[in-house]
């Protein structure tokens, strides 16, 4: 058997995984079948079975990925200073995703957020992918609540504020936005700051006006 | 034939969509047939198709009907004074959605969160749905701006805030921690507030900390 190096296996894989990602995202998860994933890749059967077992183990790849880019986002974050802010960090956070490959479908659509509204469909039958993800979700709450903390040391957050609740909002305005797009296309980046932005300029009646 | 009264009517159509309710966050909109319905429900298959013709019209109906919860809730709300502030109202706004029947599944856990994910994935499939959904989101967006704009009256929130953002943002909170729910449980209502709040209380560093 002939030795192939490191790097032409990680390409291997990088081609299997953005052909599945780019069927599961067109047609969704249960309408894709290993065939179509092997004809996207541009693979025979064999080459893509040495890699993954099938379509469970594909998404479960696909979801640990965004989820590690997500990660490294607000780890080189965390280094800045002053901290950037929700109202940055949120859209930053979804502009990362938009550099992740493949990036859109041949429509022009963006990708990420209909694949992610599968993956979650899917978590909620499959074990398997429900562990990759309440795993992935752990690490990126400790993050985002690492950002809340370096808020608080930086005095842009009192001291009394619960980070990791601040950190599960956080996510959900990622998440929240991110499905708005699956659902009704693309937000301007700029709309995503400044919704964020005035809901962190809103007071409480009882703080005082 | 006999005559029916409109209560009775009513009531059957309840039955009908509780049943597919369940079915969908149980097993999936995909993995769920007309038949399961019907077991679901206990009734004939010609007493569910003088409903609705199949499951697209099935889960079209249960995302209409939550879509004007939320848009009841929030007219209800505005109509306070001072206006509930988003650590308030989005809450609120997930604890409505606990009041919708069928509430739970026999697990105990909560039906709604893992139906809206259904209904979200199903979307980028079904261009009915989508179109429901499209009407829906439409007039919750134009809710949550008049939130927005109660606040700026009330002088809770900056007058040069983009409202439209601003009920996007508080949209993308709801969903995304109705997300995290259908993926990993439960959110206590505090944690909901809680984090919210922190959201609000951070500070721009441009502003001056």
């Amino acid at each position: 058997m002939a030795r192939v190096s490191q790097e032409h296996l990680d390409a291997r894989r990088r081609q299997i995984l953005d052909g599945a990602a780019v069927c599961f995202a067109r047609n969704g998860f249960h309408a894709t079948s290993m065939q179509d994933v092997l004809k996207a890749a541009d693979l025979s059967a064999g080459a893509v079975y040495r890699y993954f077992s099938g379509k469970e183990e594909l998404i479960a790849a696909i979801a640990a990925e965004v989820l590690e880019t997500v990660r490294d986002t607000l780890e080189k974050s965390a280094r800045e200073n002053p901290p950037p802010t929700p109202d940055v960090l949120v859209p930053r956070a979804l502009a990362q995703m938009r550099e992740l490959r493949p990036a859109t479908l041949e429509t022009g659509e963006w990708l990420f957020p209909r694949l992610m509204i599968q993956v979650w469909t899917e978590s909620t039958r499959s074990p398997a992918l429900t562990a990759v993800l309440a795993e992935g979700y752990a690490m990126i709450r400790e993050a985002w609540g690492g950002m809340a903390r370096s808020y608080q040391d930086a005095g842009l957050l009192p001291e009394d504020a619960d980070v990791d609740a601040m950190a599960r909002a956080m996510i959900a305005l990622v998440q929240g936005f991110a499905a708005q797009m699956a659902l009704f296309g693309d937000i301007p980046p700029q709309a995503l700051a400044d919704g964020t932005r005035a809901l962190m300029a809103t007071r409480r009646a009882a703080d005082g006006a």
